[in-house]
């Protein structure tokens, strides 16, 4: 089956939304096996709107677009698709009784053109909108191709296609699709690539890897009769992915949102460890990072964000002829920083990170993108020493991500089970 | 003149990347009053990509793609160019230089293919990556039509765009186009849009809306022959629009990479103060954010996130009695919190946040969503109590910005000019 998405929208070609459903609806077809090729964006406007659905019609089997199905008329996803379907819309029952629901629930006055939302060609089977006032729809074109339409807001669209247009699709393929992810910290992309090479086809099962900064996230999709067979077909190609890559997988989970901040969080949880953070160039980000965690509190007992050299001595006992004889950005401040903070908050573990973000201030010896990772539990300290590059942004970004793998590495290390 | 943005990448189609870059490009373009009626992604794939051209070409005078510059046999996009143009693709020595630079930097091995990287048809003016391997190129197309190739990653095209490729549509264009900036925060997108109604035109000059979380930014932007010019007529339309919002407007600026964190440093910075943080639910986002504002380091000494009510007492000095009294997310905790952060780092000003940003953990009389953020001087101390919705991010990341919102307010308050 090959799928099309068409967004509709003037704000789009504005550049006053960002295109999020284009992203959430390529990633649920992509899992499900659904094939794409194109994606447009088109304005609120008829002339090429219907120029749009013929070309996505003559390329694909379901066009899905998002946006235009409220009551005004800049609002033509629906009635051009009628256009090109040659078929008149109606008062469908089902969505009138929820569109007039949806009014009362919200307190708001219902004009007659408000009615217009729920017409939608005879044939079309609706779909509910519970988080908004304009119903989508499944509509027939002709020649077995079909129309899928969503409303515009990701809060209403995604819903909508997870609870309704996804199981629909999902019947009319009659087939079990199951992916696990694979988590790579410290090797690039490209070595990543070189070494999985071979694997990364296509085929059933399929891999594919995608990156984000210092991360690569490796999605294994297998597609059968049964669910439990799409996942007996995973695992050979999982365990081929682990032997090839070694130690640099830190995870392989059901769930596509994962982070390093969840895994070290759930790390640290399952050791009874409570942790400490001391950050300079990261500013709060490792804090943040593991904040984000829901659950965190069981584990993080707080941080420092010692930035100027005062508050490296003030907050984390750093001492002063430390910073002045070796410089803030050395080893021996990022040890003394992770043990001052796991000392001061009395934790198992704490994580530091010192260095150089640029864009200025770089030396010979300490160029920008010079940083210090240290971790210390209560029995040692182990300094990581790092040599990043790119924007302040990037560096900064890095390093909280070197220090929350470390907290991981550390938490799960053998050796350091009592 | 009109351009449509042509995204190329199958990390596109599958849904591994958000495409921001059609956003980016689309907000400039249409600051520079560029239409656009279509953006379209296709993956590497050189049949539909050359159909792609073939179909933007046909509609648009210039045609913008991104992504697909590397060097490996997947990156199509300048190749089909070339082929659509009827022209090869030739060593440019400036583009050569450019990339052997760039892998020195990086200290990275260059190969025989990376080379291929600094191939473009002979008439294309190179554009100069300073942030990554791949040129870009202005490519001319035959009937005064071009197609500008652009770099994927966000951080290479971001500042090409605005430091090359821009100014050469402006010189083609032969007008000035001026835009200013008016940032909002504490005033909702609806409200906002309903003060501003009658002046939201298309105009010139024109006025646009964008939105992020809690903030709205306003674009006025104007078109004449010189850039005074169309300054002046910027002016009676930003008085008019501070008039009908009041307070809520904090800035009114040239860039449109705005943030209430840069606006606080430089307040802060402008008064001589130096700052402090004390964080709970935010968890070093407020530090972090300070942080990202390069020449933060003047004005911040230094935070402390106390997440566990220990950390509340250990760091900032909060006592367990008022902790045991009045709860952890309370206004003289959060009162407790930016004073002892205040007092333990000696500044000028701290901010604290205490709350609770759920998903778990709301009881009646403090149910997720409450947030206190206090704000400290050396001459006394203010709480403002929030009531916030919506997701733990959503929650803590308002948070944020109501403290980073606050400090801005205090640093720029008139009654504290010493």
């Amino acid at each position: 089956m090959i799928a099309e998405i068409l967004c509709v929208g003037t704000e789009l070609l504005m550049g006053q939304v960002l295109n999020t459903n284009a992203q959430f609806l390529s990633r649920r077809l992509s899992a499900m096996g659904i094939s794409q090729y194109h994606q447009t964006v088109v304005g609120d406007n008829d002339q090429r709107l219907e120029e749009a659905y013929r070309l996505a019609l003559s390329r694909a089997d379901v066009v899905i677009t998002s946006g235009g199905l409220g009551p005004t008329v800049d609002d033509v996803t629906k009635r051009v698709a009628a256009r090109v379907a040659g078929k008149e819309l109606v008062l469908h029952p089902e969505a009138e009784a929820m569109v007039r629901e949806r009014f009362r629930q919200y307190h708001r006055e219902m004009t007659p053109n408000n009615l217009s939302q729920a017409m939608f060609t005879e044939d079309s089977i609706i779909l509910l909108n519970h988080h908004g006032t304009a119903p989508g729809a499944i509509v027939p074109m002709g020649g077995g191709k079909e129309v899928i339409h969503l409303p515009g807001p990701p809060f209403e669209l995604e819903p909508m296609w997870l609870e309704q247009a996804e199981p629909y699709l999902q019947r009319r393929s009659g087939r079990a699709l199951v992916s696990r992810y694979v988590r790579v910290f410290g090797m690039g992309e490209a070595e990543v690539d070189q070494r999985l090479n071979d694997l990364e086809m296509g085929g059933n099962p399929s891999l594919s890897p995608y990156c984000s900064l210092g991360e690569v996230q490796l999605r294994a999709t297998a597609c059968a009769d049964t669910p439990e067979e799409a996942l007996r077909m995973l695992e050979p190609l999982i365990a081929r992915v682990k032997e090839r890559l070694g130690d640099v997988v830190y995870a392989v989970e059901d769930t596509e949102q994962g982070s390093l901040a969840r895994c070290a969080v759930e790390a640290l949880s399952r050791r009874g460890w409570t942790a400490a953070a001391a950050e300079s160039l990261t500013g709060g980000m490792i804090a943040s990072a593991l904040v984000d965690v829901p659950g965190a509190s069981r584990v993080l007992k707080g941080a420092m964000v010692t930035y100027q050299e005062e508050a490296k001595t003030l907050l984390a006992g750093v001492p002063e002829e430390m910073i002045r004889d070796h410089g803030v950005v050395s080893e021996p401040v990022a040890r003394a920083m992770a043990e001052g903070a796991r000392a001061r908050l009395d934790t198992d573990i704490a994580v530091s990170a010192t260095g150089l973000a640029g864009p200025d201030g770089g030396t010979e010896e300490t160029p920008v993108g010079t940083v210090f990772i240290g971790v210390a539990t209560r029995e040692k300290t182990r300094v990581i020493p790092l040599r990043l590059a790119g924007s302040r942004m990037r560096i900064r970004t890095l390093a909280m991500k070197h220090a929350l793998h470390a907290l991981w590495e550390e938490a799960t290390r053998e050796d350091n089970h009592e």
